[in-house]
């Protein structure tokens, strides 16, 4: 039985600086070490100093400033979306009274917040489905879709949580006016009880998870730092005869988003 | 309806340019054209000629080489990961004879390519719960686990599809003396076959998935450009009496990985 510490050494500095974050030692806004005296302190290399340095970039926890050092950030809302119980919990959720679905939304359950905690931003248009968009959904290029947009932030904060950009057959939601326009937004029940208005009901969801660098105009929106990664969701929610009903894609900043999924198993012996 | 094409311009050049490289008009190892030209082929600011060429090297279509320009790369294995039914249709294997274990597994169901195609590199040490690791367990710290590193590569490549460090609790496998040694491995059947043969049949799998930049031993490793960001998934499996049997770590490519979730839902009148 080997004993020595068998994570990177470089994780270890980069822990014990997180809890000097957290408890306050180190409070917001306040100046970094600089690379010298980390290196000294932790008898470090500098290549372990700059990782250290780096990983707590990418858990939101320090902000570089160009020429000026590394500053401990404002602490950031994170999210835990559990995709899996999430989509469920919405459905079941369609069914109820509106004042019940009023009272809570999606997002307030990726993240403990609370209706009044989070702003919300809604932008509608509508598009004409490209060829991607098209074979997304198996309708021809050119076919009418409604385009949303969605920001969500939490007040205490000036970037969203996350954006998502979701389409709708203009011709399957067009029955109800109501889900032609942004004014009907925050939509209580959100878009599995938009499509019931419609005579929709899901009958599965499919997502195609990447990661990939933000886009500039991603970065900014987000305001992560240069280095942090998205997570880019694809999601597509089919309905019970099988129709395509809703594409959406969905990107998250890396530093502060984590998305779980549960695979139950069957028994053996079932 | 407006008529207006609503992707981002850069987008539309980057589907051009993979269009060109994927019917050979670009072949491989050649010379991408240079900013100015493509700037001034596609009518196109800088800006989005350099967005277009970042979302080709994002794709791993191109290759930067330092002071020389942009190249086209050999086409890369990619991974479309179904996690959903991957891991069910490992489960069902586990009772299938060796013969038919042997004949493929959990990559080959990733990538459409046989055994044969497949290059396997496994290393095992033993090593003790640290305080992460011994959370994730549910177990003391200092807990002897077994550690895990795997790599999988297509034969036609250098680099790994992946890259997997798992833990599993030594004292629960040290039963079977082959799982201690990776001598064994590719063992038919992977994971859930291991675990099979000392009385574990596992009751769910738990995935966080992040993005974050790669670690420059990760980018190296798994020879990604600059800027590519890679899929951190940690995984946990329960078995069915609610132990935690097997925590592990999987690092994937932006470049060339997806990950795919589905989530069924149940019928309102059901």
């Amino acid at each position: 039985m080997t004993s020595r510490d068998w994570r990177p050494r470089y994780l270890r500095l980069a822990e014990e600086l997180r809890e000097r974050i957290v408890s306050g030692e180190l409070p917001q806004g306040s100046a970094m070490p600089s690379e010298t005296e980390l290196a000294e302190t932790s008898q470090m290399s500098r290549t372990s100093v700059r990782n250290a340095i780096r990983q707590l970039r990418e858990w939101g926890l320090v902000r570089a400033e160009q020429g000026r050092g590394t500053y401990v950030r404002a602490p950031r809302q994170r999210i835990r979306r559990r995709n899996t119980q999430r989509y469920q919990w919405e459905k079941d959720r369609v069914l109820l009274d509106d004042a019940e679905r009023r009272r809570t939304g999606g997002t307030e359950h990726d993240t403990g917040l609370t209706v009044d905690d989070l702003k919300f931003h809604a932008e509608y248009s509508q598009v004409e489905a490209d060829k991607e968009m098209a074979a997304a959904f198996g309708l021809p290029v050119g076919t009418p879709l409604l385009r949303r947009v969605y920001w969500t932030s939490s007040r205490h904060e000036t970037a969203p949580l996350s954006a998502s950009y979701s389409y709708l057959p203009y011709d399957l939601v067009k029955a109800n006016k109501q889900l032609l326009s942004a004014d009907y937004e925050p939509w209580p029940g959100g878009t599995q009880h938009q499509l019931h208005t419609v005579g929709v009901e899901l009958d599965r969801i499919e997502e195609v998870v990447r990661a990939r660098p933000p886009l500039p105009d991603e970065a900014e929106l987000l305001d992560i730092e240069a280095g942090v990664a998205v997570l880019d969701v694809r999601k597509t929610s089919y309905d019970i005869i099988g129709r395509v009903v809703e594409v959406a894609d969905i990107v998250f900043p890396g530093d502060r988003t984590e998305l779980c999924f549960t695979t139950k198993l069957k028994r053996w012996n079932a």
